[in-house]
């Protein structure tokens, strides 16, 4: 099942090319993911607060196939394509209606906060991302 | 004495109209205020830990006198205006050669950490900021 | 009459202080402002296309009177303080429920496109902003 | 031959996590592409002008190794990793000492402004990128 959230493009995201700069897409799919987490119930301050647990961007890869132009409406999807015991990997397209605006898959690591180093995502929170 | 720096314009800094948007002179100006404080040897890092003190932006009042466009180079300044027990007020000009580009004054409050309150700022200091 | 919309504080928003960068609401102002004029019916792209017109900000005003977070809810305030021949002064508070997080007066002027220059408002223009 | 800019990490690039905002490392790249291209004699301008030929990004791939912090001081790279007909890809790493925070591949696409569709890079051009 797919996560979709709504961004109207403003003056804040274009550039002096009259479309979105390139590094703003990925402010509106960390939107996208902030409220996906939400929404399954995942709460990423517990988590950091009670497991001392986070999860961070690992990896991004995005291909821009169309610009986004001011007073634009986007379309940002946010989907687990593949989980393993530590990472995720989330698809998370950009759309202006039926245009593809940029395909982009984010890599979410789970990150121990004292140790700062990668670790086991805990059964209970694998389980509310696998059924997302 | 004015403090200054230099900032090339690139295409993070501009919008669809072509030129600078309006918040990121605000961007600038921190940049100069940061390296002016470091320059009369006011360490934030060792403030904040050794005193529980910061220095944190109470007003900014902004005019903005002629666009700035991708790649000029813009010169950023920053003096004290007025200082009092408590507080200075920063002159944080934006300018492109010979043109004004943005009149700014910034207003910059000494915050106790702990309180969350304004408080005096310490002797030691207020004479850097004097003598700035 | 006030318009309002609301904005959630996103990691985007935020620097290493732990709350919202001062730059920031800038462009949470500007996007009210945008939804604002959409709403009482002036639309930008035809005024610009058509007339050879555009708001530009001239001043902005603004006291930050308390931090806001991430995770924070919002409000960004949008209505006319005063209207000139030439200008508006919009007021733009942030409020957080009954928490005022920043005060901002923002300076509107009217400019011809071609001449570069300060023009009046058209009087059909001026009537849909004097009753807004 | 690689070639590298300094930066500054300043509040406006970092997030409430205390390290810079993963979107803002493209901020970062972009600057170091200009002053690469402005240095091998691209003139971006003039090719737009005269020519009707632009640079866009077509594709990031970046991964995050570790974090940079407020008042680091980041090198940026730029170079050429292959070059095709109608594309470059650049590497474009992102180090603090010999730390490695980001390993980046930005592939950039030659564009006509007219069709809006992928080109062939002019020989003189190829010529100028071949050899940086």
């Amino acid at each position: 099942m797919t996560f979709r959230i709504e961004a109207r493009v403003y003056y804040e995201d274009t550039d002096a090319g009259g479309i979105v700069y390139y590094a703003n897409y990925l402010k509106f799919m960390e939107r996208a993911r902030t409220e996906w987490l939400r929404k399954i119930g995942i709460e990423s301050e517990k988590m950091m607060a009670e497991r001392r647990l986070c999860f961070v961007v690992a990896k991004v890869e995005i291909a821009y196939k169309r610009p986004a132009r001011l007073d634009d409406l986007l379309t940002i999807e946010a989907s687990v394509d593949t989980l393993s015991a530590t990472r995720m990997r989330l698809r998370q397209n950009v759309t202006r209606g039926d245009d593809m605006i940029a395909e982009a898959f984010v890599d979410i690591a789970m990150i121990n906060l004292d140790s700062g180093r990668g670790t086991k995502i805990p059964d209970d929170l694998a389980t509310l991302l696998a059924c997302a």
